[in-house]
């Protein structure tokens, strides 16, 4: 059995690992990572990537057998990625765009593994569309008060109180959180790696 | 502001709730609803309106202005409706049908209205299309023996362990869970009536 390194801050990716009943240790990777394309399947694979890369690289030699995983998502509407709001405002004219509308969540997802002293590193994306109900200007004045959106791609959380606003989705609902687990276990599953007892 | 009850027993519904910022009551409803249609948008729209219908009946005259919310989910795969299973070797069974295909959760919710002592009933239903990985035998008995089958329609919980097998949906996440909270904020503010605040 591996040992298991979340290399991600994010409460909600920690909390989706936790449900999975995947056993982990968190290592949160440091520093702001750059991306150089505008393109978001790309920009959250090299994202992913270097989290993982910089968490693994700072790991003692004696730790066998383990496993690195970093992730980062962006919301993507009309060709442009859409990260954390600068301001209440900025928040106010991105859900504005999103209200009524179809955008996609895109996560990339690098898993590191070390086996016998070298690191392989397995990198994938997910993507999932999120059609929302209109929200009138009010309704969204009421969810930026709240600060829910202050550290959120796309200036929401699926899983908090903007919620309510998802007429449906189509794909990973987990990947819209933060960490599509099903197709991690499903990547893993095919390496021959478990994640769970 | 509407005195709001909860007539399920459900954990999971009254987390939905909450989570949406929902102020209510749970009373649940007593008794086995009967169905009378092998449809699964009917089923579930019967259920629902048995459970709020037996709780506003039992509600004292004096408490106006109440909305009573009543909700029943079925997991639907070939034109079959699946219920709870009734032991394990059904649960596997079930599951075994259910892997690497696609089948149907359907949620009715019925909202019973007192307004001047009248109640106006509003019942709606939302289906949501639920895809699985291919699962293995020994992975399906696994899951069995963790029990948490037991009270679930359809044999499994998509925010439970099971939820590492969930490829995609299509439609609302909550629905699948078993309120499609959604929808439900969606219907009430067409009908003018407000759930929280």
């Amino acid at each position: 059995m591996n040992k298991i390194i979340l290399a991600s801050a994010s409460p909600r990716r920690r909390e989706i690992l936790e449900k999975a009943g995947v056993n982990f240790t968190v290592i949160p990777a440091s520093g702001e990572e750059k991306i150089s394309t505008s393109h978001p399947e790309q920009a959250v694979q090299q994202l992913s990537s270097g989290k993982a890369r910089s968490v693994a690289r700072s790991l003692d030699d004696s730790i066998h057998d383990v496993l690195v995983i970093g992730a980062d998502t962006v919301v993507s509407y009309a060709g442009r990625i859409l990260g954390k709001p600068r301001d209440e405002e900025d928040a106010v004219n991105t859900l504005e765009s999103l209200q009524g509308n179809t955008h996609q969540v895109y996560t990339g997802v690098t898993v590191m593994e070390r086996k016998d002293g070298a690191f392989r590193e397995h990198t994938f994306y997910e993507v999932t569309d999120v059609t929302f109900y209109p929200v009138s200007h009010e309704e969204i004045l009421e969810y930026v008060k709240t600060k829910e959106p202050v550290d959120k791609a796309g200036s929401y959380a699926i899983q908090g109180l903007f919620g309510i606003y998802v007429k449906e989705i189509r794909g990973d609902y987990n990947n819209v959180v933060g960490l599509p687990v099903s197709r991690l276990f499903y990547e893993m599953k095919k390496l021959g790696i478990k994640l769970r007892g």
